[in-house]
């Protein structure tokens, strides 16, 4: 019996030859819902992978039990984009390791590399920071801290952002940050529904940006500075104004 | 006609089902082999894929006549990996732009992803560096460089190797250039087959490692501060010495 975590990448069949045999083995297989929204709907999805497929919400990951099930049969947990990526679910393979119960690891594509769609070199990426969403009263901006680390050391940062915050949100809470920080951000990149076939790529000051009409689902990317291979394929790729 | 793009992640069977699909409609299926070493069989790869691949080195790429070569029919270019995580392979997609050839980037893991099974969180690394084979009179250190400004913003490095570069060599050169750069580096992570099922980690100084026995592909990690939880996941996911 296995406990295998599966990515299932950002396409609706961007899952792995590998990833579909294991699906295929299990007697239960499940959706992780709650650090990602999953963009398709289940059933599409189960139509993929030929299997009916349980969403499962935070208290049904966290309290492990899934781990335990996979004692008595093979289960799968299917995770959006890589399985690992999130900073949650390495917990469900040190409690597999714990039970002595077998797991796999599947991975697949991952925001975190789909984003050299941009022309930007990955290898220049920094550390990847994330924005919630603000409360009244309560702004946590830390996600800047991040920004301004990797601006140091000329590294362009991934700005990723929390479960329901629209784009125009997320550029009004950019660029209220930044200016209390005193930060200048002249461009930045937005790219939308990156890793799939419907890719788009969007270059410009936040206030052009705030503008635009940009499916979702989205992430932010702060540029450091742009080796001009970059700089010219940025210009190529992206949509013009 | 298109000319894809094609991740084939890290496994022989990670490619993803969209991968499969784009591959079954080319009339011409090449293999990517100058910037990494493809570490399995291509006959093998032929049989997964239900397709006869051609092996394609650097001038071949370079030259971009594959792109030509799309205008008449639908042609892939298979590669290790993601397929735009090494830094050459942006410049066939701007071809495809320059001459509106149809093209699909179709994803997949990536080494840069796949090394969350150390434990380690993936939004802590930053830069990535590309350590070269010393030659004599010219040993070129800048991947230290990288490691360096990591360092200074509590980022992890994942340190890639050149082709050729045996693990006791590149651990070799570490030691000695960290020396006279004076940086101490006291334990550092070696993956090996990350991103397979036969994925192993070690961790340990880099005298401990160079005594282990460990296989091919490799790729090094200097962790910055871990946090308690990557520290716990490290232990529990690593060898035993």
């Amino acid at each position: 019996m296995t406990f295998y975590l599966i990515g299932l990448g950002l396409d609706l069949k961007s899952l792995s030859l590998e990833a579909l045999e294991a699906v295929k083995k299990c007697q239960k297989v499940y959706l992780e819902i709650y650090t990602v929204d999953y963009p398709y709907p289940s059933d599409k999805l189960e139509k993929v992978i030929g299997k009916r497929v349980e969403s499962l919400g935070r208290e049904k990951v966290e309290n492990e039990s899934i781990i335990l099930e996979a004692k008595n049969k093979d289960v799968a947990l299917l995770v959006y984009g890589n399985p690992l990526a999130a900073t949650t679910h390495i917990s469900l393979i040190l409690k597999c390791k714990k039970e002595k119960v077998n797991y796999g690891v599947i991975h697949s594509e991952s925001i975190l590399t789909a984003i050299a769609e941009t022309g930007l070199q990955l290898y220049k990426f920094g550390k990847t920071a994330s924005m919630p969403k603000f409360q009244k009263n309560y702004e946590p901006d830390s996600f800047l801290d991040v920004v301004m680390d990797n601006l140091k050391v000329k590294a362009h940062t991934l700005l990723l952002t929390d479960i329901g915050l629209t784009l125009e949100e997320a550029l009004e809470q950019l660029e209220k940050t930044a200016k209390k920080r005193n930060l200048k951000i002249e461009k930045i990149i937005v790219c939308s529904k990156v890793g799939t076939q419907k890719s788009k790529i969007y270059y410009g000051s936040i206030s052009q940006l705030k503008k635009k009409k940009i499916d979702m689902p989205f992430c932010l990317i702060i540029p450091s500075e742009l080796h001009f291979v970059e700089q010219e394929a940025l210009e190529v790729l992206s949509e013009k104004a």
